[in-house]
């Protein structure tokens, strides 16, 4: 049986849109430039329609009424999910989601600011997936994404990178830092990583033997 | 030997205003409201000086460059505590700072958004000091303090709060909550309590026998 659908490959990360603060238009547009598939959390929905932005999936528990007909009449089709697990957060289904569709990668933007609760914890709980699928979260300010294996990355001099660990994480070895660990341990709340930068222009390296380490990369604006 | 300068009596929580981003006028106009003891950390003085708020110390690593002189000029008397410790973040320092001079409590306003990595940092370094002086984080969503001993409060049903680990902690115990733990364990960025909320209108407990536990009060606006 032939099929004149569009079946997109999956080589390009997913984009979720969660709930939190939107990011600048230029931030979105960059990560809608290759058409990713797009997974809207609950209440964003409305936020994304007025953007005019195609949508694959709506997703959430969906805890408060709304008007479905309308919000299929300004987009269609639309998958819609109705997820009631109250032990995971809308941004947790959506990552589980894609990771049973089989996407390799995903991209989440609008998952920080605002409530301190749902911005740390969409934070943290990126490195729960971390050997499943390719997780990167994005703001205004910030790209941040769990460590696995081994990490390098060309910097210029002076990128701010910053080494979070999520809980504790030991045997941090990294080079190419102004602050360089060797096999030392940080402690989330007690000792992290914050506020190093790439030593040169150069390769930065960062590897670990033991527990959950997010990398960031921060700037001011 | 008698002195017309007022002392205050360091009952009242002293206030660090951080450099990320600017809280509401209205909370910061209630924290104003008992002139407490202000620390303004780095870059912030600007933004501070422009508002016409009264400081006390400014404090940071002073790691560009300053007009000091303009600086006294709109603000004296003005303690500047010049602080170029890397391993330590301002927030940090501004906390230790208070402990030493004797503050029991302190407000942080203006210590999230922007840069995740100082918004994390900022946030999970609270528990670092829970022993030594009581810090509550606030921002236009949240209202963050870290557990020590039981903690009590009576809230009206619904009120959101959130149980936030840094790192694992055990034997948390609740009631009084919508979804209440019976000596049980979290882990952030594994099983973590955001998102519970008070059960009826009455008091909330939590305990934790050891680790680190944040509670989040966040509302959206």
């Amino acid at each position: 049986m032939s099929s004149h659908h569009i079946v997109r490959e999956k080589q390009e990360p997913a984009l979720i849109i969660a709930n939190g603060e939107a990011c600048s238009p230029e931030l979105l547009g960059q990560l809608l430039e290759w058409s990713p598939f797009i997974v809207v959390l609950d209440h964003a929905i409305y936020r994304v329609l007025d953007l005019g932005i195609k949508i694959d999936v709506w997703m959430g528990d969906f805890d408060q009424p709304h008007d479905v007909e309308a919000i299929r009449e300004r987009q269609h089709p639309l998958e819609i999910i109705n997820t009631p697990d109250q032990e995971k957060t809308d941004l947790n289904k959506a990552i589980e989601f894609l990771i049973e569709r089989g996407f390799p990668a995903a991209n989440i933007v609008w998952a920080t600011g605002r409530r301190a609760d749902h911005a740390i914890t969409n934070i943290t709980d990126l490195v729960r997936y971390k050997e499943k699928i390719k997780l990167v979260l994005l703001d205004d300010y910030s790209k941040i994404f769990p460590l696995t294996g081994t990490f390098e990355k060309w910097y210029t001099a002076g990128t701010p990178i910053s080494l979070i660990p999520i809980g504790t994480v030991d045997g941090i070895e990294t080079s190419g830092l102004k602050y360089n660990l060797h096999k030392e341990t940080l402690t989330m709340g007690h000792r992290t990583g914050s506020s190093n930068e790439a030593e040169t222009d150069g390769m930065v390296r960062v590897s670990a033997q033991n527990g959950d380490l997010l990398i960031m990369e921060c700037w001011d604006l």
